[in-house]
């Protein structure tokens, strides 16, 4: 089927959606977790043909186990599907209302987007995670995952489908589109009109891509040149633990810090500590001259390393002359996603928060901290890095657009 | 000066605009009507050569009205600026805020977009209105209007600039476009990471390009195939009124009614009414059978008419069978900007809002409506016919993004 197609049904699927209570909505969601884990043999066998194919094309281990599959994990991708049902219900909230002086009356409420396009990479998880995102905020899911997790990814949509058609919702609600191909995300990109939004989740030159090409709205998720920002005011014990936190407590997310800029005047007391602390954490340090001074096993950073998001034990770090020095450093090499200032001046941190243009700002406290779950959102699909529509992670609500409801009786302009 | 040359320097104002308070901002607004007053024998001489040109153009009445400034009409545009001075400032509003489990203190703040492109016709008053609104939001403004009022825009924001820096903010916070050729617009929507957001404000072509076009998030505006759906339990005294005045209190505006569905039980009882008020107002009807058997003034309606905003005194009407038929009509020749259903039954009324997929949904009141001013906002940049970030009229709030701002005491994520 064309995707062009899929796109039809799943606007079909949308209008059945957009009107479905909580209660229809909640009562899928339990029926999707409960078949997930009726039909986990057959997910298995079919996630087993993915690892074998993996296996076969040399993929790293990391990518292997990002793409395996276990009884565990199965039923906790389930379990996450409970928990969304227990979220409050976007769909229908009065975001503003008011009687206007000629008696007209307002609301502006939520609705849903209505169709929802999706590309992701390896992890099946996701497919779920996302569709169930999807019907709770009432929207059809168009769900566009990796060819290497296609098996897994078509045993998981038919089961989800089949719960959804179960609970009296179309199983249009939730498609999967073909991974064989890049046509299908082409085509998917040129489905303006039959799909609302297209939110791309992945690494920076599919988002590129995605951006340049689309003619649906795009949501810009995920690329993360994080800041680390060690101010002179700073608690430099602190600093030493928020920035070795920022840097290795994941080496591989998006809110994973990748630079730091350290002000001249704790330069020397503070690089010491922090190189002893990267060297024993098996971390990279590329940094300026001031920061090659303190050790040896510092390299010579380039222009490049200051804008590269590594995804890996790798930092970028500076030494910067002023709190104006370290805003236009971000600012300039930065992606808008999360920076963080560690300092205990009042002013630092108000200046910092306010001048530096990004989704997130962390005042003594790790860039690890931008996400839905630790935002205490219940679920996320995704970081947004743009300004547009949302910024930061994104939950339930940002998945939903308004209506404005403009009742009277009768009610002609003058 | 290259287009991005002049958007690096609105970016460069953003920084300070970003940081400036609502007084100096409010200040700003001030300034700019006085110097709108003060300098207004200048900005009518350059006036005056737009209409001369235009004239020689040929340019139609009506444009040429639309163009035209006066002393009246300056004063009218620099209170529009006094006028914004009094609305609250969006930015800095606290959205969201809590103390997460781990003592963090997360804060979602409204924060201004930054750099705002404005793409418009030939109206001069928008050029200040665009100023004024992306000012007190706290962004910088590129403002690219048409070339046939090149001169008067040029005088208005040569006045502008002079008093935002007589206000103590950056004069490149309201900058012009070069009009005269359409290198400037292709630069500007290729301008991503420079410029956050483009509103285009015109006809269908332009909004359609630059969609098409733009790598720089676009919000859509304006195009408006706006429905009246005459219910089988209308008020039908009600139903002319309302009818009549969504087609002719304007007839050129995005809200106007270029639609009229009628529900088949009152085909008989409506229809001629509607019919002698439309001919009396000059209204040509361009209708399908059942309506033309009540009126030798009917056109044939072809499918193209239903999804023609004509923006004359033309209205596409069909006789529809149900409810549904009326939903499923709207939603597939609509534009999803405003939609009327006059009815005094609760469920029909309830079930058309809740269906019909569009910016603005009206039950017994006129399309016409939809609007800032009507609204309540104080400002309006536009109407927003798309799903992401705005949906209907957009005033200061819609010109915002937001910014999460999360604050501990040396927080680490485990």
């Amino acid at each position: 089927m064309s995707v062009t197609e899929q796109a039809r049904r799943a606007r079909e699927a949308a209008g059945a959606l957009a009107v479905a209570t909580r209660t229809t909505k909640d009562a899928a969601l339990h029926a999707m977790a409960d078949a997930l884990v009726a039909r986990t043999p057959e997910i298995l066998t079919a996630n087993a043909t993915d690892l074998a194919a993996g296996r076969e094309a040399g993929l790293s281990a990391a990518i292997l186990d990002r793409l395996k599959l276990d009884e565990g994990r199965v039923a906790g991708i389930a379990e996450a599907l409970r928990q969304m049902a227990a979220l409050p219900d976007p769909v229908g909230e009065v975001l503003r209302g008011s009687t206007l002086p000629n008696g007209l009356e307002l609301r502006q409420i939520r609705v849903p987007f209505g169709v929802v396009g999706i590309i992701y990479e390896a992890r099946p998880n996701v497919t779920v995670d996302a569709a169930g995102i999807c019907l709770k905020s009432g929207n059809a899911a168009l769900l566009r995952g990796s060819s290497s997790a296609a098996h897994s990814n078509a045993a998981l949509v038919a089961a989800l489908r089949d719960a959804v058609a179960g609970a009296g919702l179309p199983a249009d609600a939730v498609q999967l589109l073909d991974a064989s191909s890049r046509d299908s995300v082409k085509e998917l990109m040129r489905s303006r009109g039959l799909v609302d939004v297209l939110i791309p989740r992945g690494g920076a030159s599919l988002i590129r891509t995605v951006v340049e090409e689309s003619t649906v709205p795009v949501i810009e998720t995920g690329v993360g040149n994080c800041h680390v920002y060690v101010d002179a005011a700073a608690d430099l014990a602190k600093a030493v633990a928020i920035t070795l936190n920022a840097k290795t407590q994941r080496l591989s997310t998006c809110n994973t810090a990748e630079s730091l800029l350290v002000h001249a005047d704790v330069a020397d007391a503070f690089l010491p500590a922090v190189l002893a602390a990267f060297a024993e954490a098996g971390v990279t340090v590329h940094g300026d001259e001031r920061v090659a001074a303190h050790s040896d096993a510092v390299v010579a950073a380039t222009e490049e390393d200051y804008g590269t998001e590594y995804l890996s034990a790798d930092i970028a770090v500076a030494v910067v002359d002023s709190l104006d020095a370290a805003i236009a450093h971000v600012n300039r090499y930065g992606t808008g996603h999360t920076e963080a200032i560690v300092t205990d001046s009042q002013s630092a941190a108000r200046e910092f928060v306010a001048r530096v243009d990004s989704a997130a700002v962390m005042v003594n406290a790790s860039t690890r901290f931008t996400d839905g779950g630790e935002f205490g959102f219940g679920a996320e699909i995704g970081i947004s890095t743009q300004k547009l529509h949302a910024r930061g992670p994104m939950g339930l609500p940002e998945l939903t657009s308004t209506k404005y409801v403009v009742t009277g009786d009768g009610h002609l302009r003058g």
